[in-house]
């Protein structure tokens, strides 16, 4: 049973993965039927598998994260964050409300990001 | 069904309501089973009942609120706020990352607060 320490350290290496692109980091930081809603009220992506299709298509490179605040209580993580993706000769800032909830065996069971075009901008 | 502006407004209720100590109202914005876990990782008060019986001891008073980010998606809110409590002669702040989950008819079916006593102090 992980406590809400080791799933903020889970959290801190899916937020390296991130900023390195790592899908295979990544995918393994799940559960085997975990679920995946980016930005929440879209599709949800379910199992590994889809899971792997959905971040394969997150731009990767030279990325970069920044925590504002980061809350692990029982068996969940809150953190709002900002993700910053190089793109060419642009760079754009997405801020970010994600919540994961961890299994017994401390695999991310489900992941929720809330955001909107408006928390996107050009850094 | 409600739409995301339609559940963000009935967030900002709250936070009036919630700022004014209204009880009554509070409770009438839930749906008869919904849940509160408040903070999460703790007790989860299930119905109407329990929920009022867990707003009538939050401090209440001169109460006030400050919503920093909230984003509406789907049928769901999330957003990153403070809540400033008066307590005789001192004030205490909680900030605070809140999810709420509107049912179909627009009442609050779940919400959590992640919160710990690291995000408290004497304001």
């Amino acid at each position: 049973m992980p406590t809400p320490e080791d799933n903020a350290k889970t959290v801190h290496r899916y937020l390296e993965f991130a900023a390195a692109g790592n899908v295979d980091g990544i995918v393994d930081l799940y559960a085997e039927d975990a679920t995946v809603e980016d930005p929440v009220g879209g599709e949800v992506h379910i199992g590994r598998e889809a899971i792997r299709g959905f971040y394969s298509k997150v731009p990767t490179g030279n990325n970069s994260t920044e925590v504002f605040t980061l809350r692990a209580l029982g068996n969940e993580v809150a953190w709002y964050w900002a993700l910053t993706l190089e793109l060419g000769d642009n760079r754009m800032r997405i801020d970010i409300i994600s919540t994961m909830t961890f299994n017994n065996d401390g695999k991310i069971a489900a992941m929720k990001a809330y955001w909107t075009p408006e928390n996107v901008t050009s850094a």
